[in-house]
């Protein structure tokens, strides 16, 4: 794995969780590995859990971590080709990942949509020029668009208690829409979609009309327009707002869509799942965040390994790499 | 000792204050003993000396430590139970805290009070919240009313020079109250006197008229309304500004109590003591601040020792948990 | 090294020259040198490079490293002598430095000019008061009119690329202002001025009329107000632009400095140097900053380089200082 920005960047959804769970299993298993090596995590955006998480996936993997909120310790980025940078923007982002790319061996990233132009935000291009030019692995700490190390955890949290429970057979596991007073991306939902859709579940996504999310990432997914009915015999319940895709950034009015216990209890005892922070009693009530059924913190404690599970793939591929450049230079001094 | 929020949480203060010596006189003891343990150290209020003091503290101990700067780099924390979260704050504490708790082994936390309401910031809401929420150690970083890990380097402080100077008998310690331009809290002071109840000194407290501390903290403090007599054989004076607790969060103006040198003299050469920042020539006269009875500097690098101290028996208490997880999860997996 | 603000604190800058060179060779021999040795790192203003570069260079040789924001994470700092502190800076730099460095082995600063007032930003009062009350080294990560680990880097750049191109006899090293739309600081000019004139460099600067430079950096340096001939064989060419010195502060308008390729035609095939950031097609050509001639990110990542070796340097000297703390404490207590 080069970099983990899509779950393109993976060469098996499916092992990849796997080996969550081993690194579950034995957190200090490769307590080493990252001697030596460097993260640098860039923050566009505020950040608590990835934040957090992520740093302490890479201490424990021996790694130093650099941390820079870069909107407020440095400046505004350029992105566009060939412009005459007389605006706003004091740097390109092709120096700015280049650069970055020399001090870090691995580079997080955290971006925001804007949610006011949908082309734009489903372009990822800070994330994407990263990539391009930074000259090391790229970590997406959640894009414009996407969640990957929030679906990574997803994944891991449900296939932990589906072995904890013993379940047999394919889960039925339900992505709800609830009610929030602002404008939410649509990355989290997005990424759940992506890759839940590579694993042997039954995936249902449910919302009101007028929150259909991007074609993108809903193609050959079951919609199911009724709350009450979709969340039927469901085995994991995983709650998320977003806003709407077709009229791009509004909220969606739908107040009805909270998830009480008494929606809880169409399901199949269904752990409740939500990547927080969330709302209580807007979003869901104080009695189904507080039952036995919220799983939801430990869902944010697998953040870290979810994190460190990445960190690692992305460190025993610099390890395939060669390092020859102290070489060449003392040839050359 | 399991938390670190008020003297209560200390099995006794002399002993801890003992320990803290020890700690000066060898602060590398223990340089492995954090090793794989992390502290969260969360601002949500401006730090210097606590910032700085506690990282490096952590270090000493071979932890790692993750700095947070929670309002600016992440949200407005709810407090309130049962509350529809439908207005600006983005989280509840029960869930940052059980997060923070999940990335943490211990976690440290700063909080200011906004000086307008006193049963509001009398409740330490935030950090009481943590102490339930968090599942792991919490320590005070300063809360709205107290701020125990400068009491204990007062005290630290304190002991130190009663034993450089081989005094015999109960030192005479005076606190000061001292102009300010600012609505200051009473953390400080509160704190010094909740402590230095618990060692054997001859406390005096002196202020003006008007700048009374709560009750809570000055029941069976001799109060001393006239600045001079207060500071007449003094062994160490500690100056602090603090704002109006019966007039709630106001001014009090009263610059003739400013820290002189002429005053000074009227003390058994009493050593100077302030937590900082102070400001020059409004609390305390240049002369005084910078003569050789102003301790200030030396009191300040006592609070990493103070923050050690502190962290070690954090750290002594988790060896004596269980920490059965890994165990258990290999056994479900 | 005592300090690292100018270049007179270095016994000889061609010697550390030939140390970094030493260092980028082998960039771990001295991993264990920074061991239980603190590097506090506090920036009065934003900064990408210079932040990243000198974190990664401490943990090159196992240092500890605390950074902080000081204008946000902290509060104004007052510079001034025996003044009544009832304005809005709430510590005195005495203070502030001198607790620092009771925490910190090793202080670095970053301060900017205000480009206010000349006399003020020359007299570069915060890093030489943190100087004289710190306590322990102190590092510049650019002050108001010098960027000394900037100029480090610029001159191991140059010696790196005479070395490759095995150029012999001494190079023409031109720096040469260009276009900006906002009023930037002298410093990185004014400190290459002063680190190139103690090597053996023909050194021209070029600017347009009214972009002299002070006196101070400017004395022996060829001046030529015609960039074309300027910039004829020149083996290095050093882009910057800075605003007034003489209208102090003003923007200075001459959108013809602006290079492109049809002026590096004119040089001795040069490399490229800028310190960055560079707003594109208003500065440099895209054509020349993405052709092979330009060398601004291989010279932004000897900036790790550069920081590591003064850091080397100083923490030798504080390895030749007595740290008798320990035992004098033992036997007092």
């Amino acid at each position: 794995m080069k970099h983990f920005i899509t779950s393109a960047d993976t060469d098996s959804v499916p092992q990849l969780v796997q080996k969550a769970l081993d690194v579950k299993r034995n957190p200090r298993r490769y307590d080493q590995l990252g001697r030596y090596k460097t993260l640098g995590l860039l923050f566009f955006n505020p950040s608590l859990r990835t934040r957090l998480s992520t740093q302490k996936a890479a201490q424990n993997l021996g790694m130093s971590v650099m941390v820079m909120n870069f909107d407020k310790d440095g400046w505004q980025l350029e992105t566009e080709e060939g412009i005459v940078m007389n605006g706003g923007n004091a740097e390109h982002v092709k120096e700015a990942a280049a650069v970055i790319g020399q001090y870090c061996d691995i580079v997080g990233l955290r971006t925001f949509a804007r949610l006011q132009d949908a082309q734009a935000d489903y372009e990822e291009k800070v994330i994407h020029q990263f990539r391009q030019y930074a000259g090391v692995p790229v970590v997406s700490l959640e894009s414009e668009i996407r969640h990957p190390l929030q679906s990574l955890t997803d994944l891991l949290t449900i296939e932990y208690h589906r072995a904890k429970a013993k379940l047999s057979g394919r889960p039925k596991v339900v992505l709800s829409w609830a009610p929030h007073i602002k404008a939410l991306p649509q990355a989290v939902a997005n990424s759940f979609l992506e890759w839940t859709a590579l694993m042997d579940y039954e995936v249902m996504l449910t919302h009101p009309t007028g929150a259909e999310l991007s074609p993108e990432f809903t193609q050959g997914v079951t919609i199911e327009y009724d709350q009450k009915k979709a969340l039927k015999g469901a085995d994991f319940v995983y709650i998320k707002n977003w806003s709407s895709f077709s009229n791009y950034g509004q909220v969606i009015q739908a107040p009805d869509w909270k998830i009480t216990q008494e929606k809880m209890a169409l399901t199949n005892r269904a752990k409740l799942m939500h990547c927080l922070p969330v709302r209580r009693n807007l979003v869901i009530d104080d009695a189904v965040l507080d039952s036995a059924q919220s799983i939801v913190i430990e869902q944010a404690g697998n953040r870290e390994t979810a994190a460190q599970t990445v960190l690692i793939e992305l460190l025993k591929y610099l390890q395939t790499q060669d390092e020859p450049s102290d070489l060449a230079q003392s040839l050359i001094l």
